[in-house]
């Protein structure tokens, strides 16, 4: 997507097509940079440090790390290190042990002479599978827009769709176009006038820091709100659909997202407003039956406790926002049931939340696709 | 209530019973100071610059202004100045006009030499009044904790009764005891063990820095979550009962409250989980019959954009959490409609809220209260 009228992966390569460079995600929204990357150890920083965060981005980028370690020297040792490294940053981030394990499997298999290059296309096909199947998803998602749209008689020039999103599933958290952003981006590059309400997301303010940001670089319409005005707008008729991302779905369909996700869906339901989440297939969890026993990580409390932000001087400060010593405490995710989803968005289609459907889906041969 | 184990109230008098001082709030959490206010125009300009605020603390604070006004001038000319100045200051605010108008009414029959002490009384009468109807909606709600810690075999030293609320319904809104925070102070003293989980009640966070704040200098246990963990909470049943204020509610039962306060109903609906609203008979409109009708306010955005608090080095700061130039919303309040509350807890003991049943309440003799 594009980033000052420039378009931008959040990973690519350069140059001869070895140099790997990501956006320094730690400095949004107030700077944009781009750093290189030039050894595993780089890649494994800049996913320890979350200059780099989002599943599908956390595993290209490991692979990309792999690749370098193949440049500089291609023998056993280096790629077991190297795989050990990347293996250690973010431990129970299932993209990247898959990266890796792939990669490991394949690499093992070659002479030493013929790793770097097997590397760098692995790396690469990694991030296009990604970019494909996130554009698929924003294709089913914007025949979901269109419908929507032509029902309400909104999305042209006399009133907008309205859509309201919570966090970031955008294309920083991916290598490019986002989940739910997707069926944004390809509406707004293809004419249909969009709106997005961008719930903030506290405690982390992804919504406010990352998807305005992605929104206001590419030049969709937004407009930022606290996480509770989407009660008052919801029930003003002021929301024409809602569509978030996923951490993990259940195969029977129970969503676990960024915390405030469910009271959100209840809301919707409350009003009639249409409630869909944008999961890729890498997303679902065949062992987990039901939502209720997904395991919630719990975060550092100073994430609400304390505010970074930049200052009138344009100085970045962390601010603290309640008394001295207050006991605080901070809840990363929370489950959807899917009796609340109007329906799952995949790259394959959507489906209805329903034990068994995305099941079906997505066992379904690709020709047979709607 | 206790600050520092000192019991306070919102606005005292001090010395011979004619100074006047208030806890200048602007300055919490992060300093606790208290204010003398020597003239009407102080008096004003505590309310203008929200020094004090909450409906009933601003009546309070505005029936001590023209006391003050008396005190130096009992004249008709400075009675009529000192209550224009006074209106001036939060046009909208019920309390603050209710209060001048009696008070004008009042002095004006009166000689000019008995003024002065008629006002200062009147003041107090205004305080006592405020004090013992927020005590009495305490020993109502107490009533409710009570008979839910009883069938859920908490607030005892096994386990206790965790109480959820939102914004700040307290003490400082008021003269003393606040209206939500009523019951709990009363179970706290009372020997009821109850945990309070305070949402943080974005944008203008008057959940991590006032509830928290008189809760932690009360002592009464509690957690700061931000607004997005009631969903999770409320699901993984640790929240027992849920309490809120209310700005507005209409005749019918409906409740205009902080923006947020819906979702939370709804979610607290869809968990089983008892939803009751601290309504004191002055935030009743006997005027609008329908919750949607009640016009909502909204605010600068840069309450949203913009967030204030302390730097590590003790210093005040303001700092911007979006993108530069991000366009914002900020809604101040939404509307619970009464199919989701569980009660309406007032002076007068606790009713349901649906059509008729406040008025039925209200207009009950006193003597025939259970």
């Amino acid at each position: 997507m594009k980033v000052g009228g420039i378009p931008y992966r959040a990973i690519f390569t350069e140059r001869d097509g070895t140099e790997v460079r990501v956006i320094d995600q730690t400095l949004l929204p107030h700077r944009f940079e781009t750093i290189r990357l030039d050894s595993p150890a780089d890649a494994a920083r800049a996913i320890r440090d979350m200059v780099v965060r989002g599943a599908p981005l956390i595993g290209a980028t490991a692979a990309y790390g792999v690749a370098l370690a193949m440049r500089a020297d291609p023998s056993d040792a280096s790629l077991d290190q190297a795989v050990a490294l990347l293996a250690s940053t973010r431990p129970t981030a299932v993209n990247l042990k898959w990266a890796l394990d792939a990669a490991g499997v394949l690499l093992r298999a070659l002479p030493p002479s013929e790793r770097a290059p097997a590397a760098y296309d692995f790396a690469a096909r990694l991030c296009e599978d990604d970019v494909h199947r996130n554009r698929s998803i924003g294709e089913h998602g914007l025949g979901i827009f269109r419908e929507i749209a032509a029902k309400a008689g909104t999305g042209g020039p006399r009133r907008e769709l309205n859509v309201m999103t919570h966090c970031n599933a955008g294309w920083l958290a991916t290598v490019d176009w986002g989940t739910a952003t997707a069926p944004m981006y390809l509406a707004h590059d293809e004419g249909l006038r969009i709106h997005v309400w961008v719930r903030e997301t506290r405690p982390r303010f992804q919504g406010a820091g990352l998807t305005a940001w992605e929104l206001g670089q590419h030049g969709v319409p937004h407009t930022l709100v606290s996480d509770s005005a989407a009660g008052y707008l919801l029930s003003r008729g002021k929301v024409d659909l809602v569509i978030v991302g996923t951490d993990r779905t259940t195969a029977a369909g129970d969503v676990a997202n960024k915390v405030g996700t469910y009271p959100l869906a209840l809301t919707a339901r409350d009003n009639g407003v249409p409630f869909y989440v944008a999961a890729p297939s890498p997303s679902i969890d065949w062992t987990i039956k039901d939502g209720a026993s997904i395991p919630i990580e719990e975060r550092d409390p100073e994430e609400v406790t304390r505010v970074w932000g930049i200052d009138e001087e344009g100085v970045e400060r962390r601010v603290r926002v309640v008394p001295e010593g207050t006991r605080a405490a901070n809840y990363a995710f929370d489950v959807t049931p899917r009796r609340l989803v109007t329906g799952l968005v995949t790259e394959r289609g959507v489906c209805a939340a329903e034990s068994g459907a995305l099941k079906r889906m997505l066992e379904r041969p690709e020709r047979q696709q709607k």
